[in-house]
């Protein structure tokens, strides 16, 4: 298991469960924990043995958001460039943090958010980043970059309205207002909403555990698929699949699945 | 009217209730069906009496997707080819089934699925393809293809994420969850859902009804400019529908509307 | 504050309320009032005092859509030209028109409509280019271009979809069906319903306000992150929002947000 | 071999030479000569037989373009429309135009078009769908829509400055001045030019079969690379080749380009 | 004709002749000629009577490019400004001076530019906004950017590769060597190289009457269809070219031609 | 300096060259080379103190292209997978070997590739992935994948008809032919050609020197700004820029260019 300071892993079969570690923090995201997000994702990418990707959280909240900390380096140095060249270096600076969670998208295995207590600012681009969401009822949810006098920079503004439409979007970017899992549900923000953290967490496990038992093969492809097609036009997604699949189709998987289903067996699925 | 062998054909004025007719195999889509689809979606687009096209099916389910013996019939011609040559077949051919259903899409009247019973993997490609779809509260979804170790190819992955947003849409693919009509209507695939098979029929029938009583030549550049919308930006789109009107905007369709208000009867187009 | 005919503007601090006002007329939009929308949008832009725009309106209605006079006024001018010059001259007419609203768009203050009464036709078009739409419950909604023989060419075809999803979209569109101010908070076309105006329009004030309240550097920009994300690809909205960030992150707002903070004030921030 | 009627084709060896031929009327393109253009290229994207396609021309000249015949057939046509449906049908007409010499675009076999004497109008639209343009000194070269009252719509505007640039593309549409062979040399429009159109026949029959001696597999995916990367970004076209030869590059072909080297003799492929 | 401070303009026929006119400045863009330029372009689109514009130069120098009055200018109210507000700003002023080049280019009318003497820095921007560039041997020609420390930002760096390809795009302008207009004809900056300003001026005219004498209808919509097609794939380009000539293919113009044909006489077309 | 097994370097000043070093076996691009040449261009980007990177090479050629030992390899672990997962696998192993090459293309540092003897195959990848490139009249270059039965695909296809422009571009790739640095030149592959390697490599010094004299911060930004302006519309790349230069604009570089033309002395300016 690759070592983590800021995250924890607990492997179950092939579902990996990450969980955001800096409790006493309200899982702030610092540098440390943020870059850790990217190598998790990498290296979950890399690793057969892990079919679907569970991010929930220790302590009481999911997250809080970037850590002053991190504000406060990246000001430093800033100011501490030359200043005709500071904007070159901030560019730059910005456009890492973005492929960190990009990372996350670009991870081809499915990637669950379990999210409960507060997820605020850096934390809502993290989870729009993944490919699904889940939360408690009770769970506050804030776009709170405004407050900072931020626009929003590390994927909410531009992940946002192709999961709950452009119309909530704008307003809860520009009011910064809290709203809960429920409306978070409601506004399809987060697929399924919960009583508690427990149940969610046992309903989240379910269905990570579902997609394990799928060809990998296919849920990978399936995931790039979706990603390829978000950012191109329906013909353009539909020629990519076309090739993707040409390459794929017959594979040892579908083999599997039809010699199963004559044996009426599940079909299980090596590590590739 | 276009001779078909698995598609029964009722014309009921301007409309056309096509039903996918292969009751004892569930509407399976086999090659017969499936590139029926397209000559049908032809036809359609080039008659002027059909103004609207309603898909509905015979027997107890809507389709329960791809037949097998067109996936065995693929699999045996693309293991039958040289091995370096296979790929570039099988590309090929999945782009011949995309451009059956496309073609739904490219016909210029507008196309309403009615769901009842089961609508399953290939089955959805198919309505994602169509304009607005209708089903029976008691329907059931299902994205199959993954529990075929397949990626879906012919569409669902494109269109759907413009239909119910990206959060379920991935799961429900990931999953292969089945889903309700009643489910569906509150992700938004469906617009409506009813207790029975015939309340949709009348009220999808009537649906059809009132877009076939208005002027052909504005309903079908209006379905041409959604599918143009969709896929470009929004100053693109602009300039399209521009163009478009400028050739259209004052026409014996617009007369028509204007005299038919001051004789205070509804107007009546003719067939172009 | 600008002259205007058709509008009637109240200053609220850093808010505008722009009332249209040809209550007479149920607001429909005329040549007069149809570019006075696109002179407050640039003006409103160039304003550093305003902060956000309400749209909202006097009498029964927010607004008939387009005036007979101005179709009847197009009508002629086309037909007074050489029938080879005519598709080229209303061409670019439908692109003035359309820039009118698009002006709403690249205002970089953000609009919200209020709507109450009748909202038809070209006032859909215009609402879909505002930021956010709140309504009251027994507003009536119809999109009814069709009913003219006239594909909606103002962006209701573009922009709707990325507020309401496809589905219902091409139906409303197709059949011009009428749908309340309930429906159109169900289906994500109004962000809010209310029961009354007056409690609407308090509403949408406070929204505005704490939208005023915040950072107008951030806010600006944030508008703008979204306008630029919608037509483009994650990345290159990522891209640009990192490119423009690099220039405000460390501005005079942020170190006003930090001051208040450890203050324990609300930050206030100037007019630039 | 397929039956045509304007067109005579001569088989050598894996080169097919296709002569437009109706040399009494310089080769004017009528509604039979065009579509017969469309439906050689498509026969000869499915016939394994033929490698590459030579586009010469019978008689004294090339072509001169489009024939009337063409124009007054759509012209009686247009005008027998209802007013308001006359844009839409020629929208149509001119798309269908457009796709017959797409076809050789889309045809995967390269085609190799050799010019004497004129070239007018629709033939440089024809030319330029082509993959590579060889032509005699003495030839004349005329872009003549404008000459016409026509904007040239057939391809020429589109494809022609990313053959020779945006400057000289624009002049020369513009002015429909003529230029030779030799002119067309320099500024690239053909790749080489020669004395006669002996010479020239000679080696574009040696370049063709040079190509017919390669991979026909890879032939036709390298075209197909070509026309998919001038039309997409850098990053796109490195995607599509990449997933293209993931399926294609370890093939029967590269094991036989290996063995007849070891073997030290000239590979021979068979035709898939 | 339009009042202009810094522009000659000189009428001959349907051309006009517009001559850059600040002489003892070397016709150095400040401010004012700056923005008289997008001025005129707007009145030329406006303007029936004109067909071409040539683009020409008044003493010893087509323009020496940007006067340091403006960046002077800019430089200071740049560092007005609050330090965070600072580059919004100047993001918007550069767009300014950016479209006012642009609108050269949306200027429906072909624009020639006629250099002689130094055509330096912005002065290319200048003229790659324009449809066809030529210019004396002897003339000068320098990117001249970088000397000052500043990445070309007016459309050099976007339109010099579609005219003269990347590979000498990119040296040029990144060592601000000067080049003859000699060498500009071989990498095809200028279409054409004459020995003496006098020639070039004659020919120039004679080109610009060439094009005015030709369809005006279809003169500028071969204009904008080359904008369009640069912007935009091969398969956009057809399809806004086709619903374009839909609209004015059968046009007063296009009988005129057939008209002059038969009488054996030039045609001649009326100004709209 | 960073070591390299492969490549040897040599600072001059600001200028770095590097030299492919395997001589005895003609450069040919193994693994360890390929991949080295995407760490050195990742080094030159992160360090001040270079300027500029000339791309040459020791020995007798610049390179023979790929090493039959890195296809080798990949064959062999292609084979090594299930069938199914083998697609998927190269996919991404041809990604890797793109990413190498792209990496010159995102190293903000302007790279000149100088080529003498022969350039075959995969070194056309290479230097299509340069600035700029220069060659001896005697090199030879040959577009070599088709003869081993390979659709090239590590960017020539994509890269190279942006230079040379479509037509002789689809020509050689077909054919492999060879062509001297003489005919590049007049091709425009190479912006100039030289009598000998000497006289070249003084050459290309002098133009590497020039570069290295100017504002490091605006040269590193005019490459990123051809590389974003070669794959977006013209509008998005005037976009970028000014968004782009509102960041730079006003630097410690441009007060340095107009001190020293006060001063009359040369600029110079710190590594940053």
């Amino acid at each position: 298991m690759i070592p983590l300071s800021h995250i924890e892993l607990e492997q179950d079969k092939h579902v990996l469960i990450a969980y955001l570690n800096r409790p006493s923090k309200a899982n702030a995201l610092n540098r440390g924990l943020w870059f850790e997000l990217e190598t998790l994702a990498k290296w979950v990418d890399e690793n057969p043995k892990i079919r679907a990707l569970v991010l929930a959280a220790k302590g009481k909240h999911f997250s809080s958001g970037i850590d002053f900390s991190l504000i406060q380096e990246m000001s430093t140095l800033f100011h501490s460039k030359p200043k005709g060249y500071r904007q070159e270096w901030l560019y730059h600076e910005i456009r890492k943090l973005q492929n960190a969670f990009t990372a996350l998208e670009h991870c081809s295995k499915p990637i669950l958010a379990a999210i409960h207590g507060s997820c605020i600012g850096g934390a809502i681009d993290l989870i729009c980043a993944c490919d699904m969401r889940y939360a408690t009822e009770e769970s506050r949810f804030c776009i709170k970059e405004i407050d900072l006098a931020i626009v929003a920079d590390i994927g909410t503004i531009q992940r946002l309205p192709t999961i709950i439409g452009e119309g909530l979007a704008r307003e809860y970017t520009m009011t910064a207002e809290v709203f809960s899992g429920s409306q978070a549900k409601d506004m399809k923000l987060v697929n399924r909403s919960y009583p508690s953290q427990q149940e969610m967490m046992e309903d989240v496990r379910r269905i990570a555990h579902t997609i394990a038992s799928k060809s990998p093969l296919s849920i990978r492809n399936t995931k790039r698929t979706f990603v390829y097609g978000r950012d191109h036009s329906i013909q353009a997604g539909l020629e990519q699949v076309a090739r993707l699949n040409a390459g794929i189709l017959f594979s040892e998987d579908s083999t599997e699945v039809m010699t199963a289903m004559m044996q009426k067996r599940p079909p299980t699925f090596s590590d590739h």
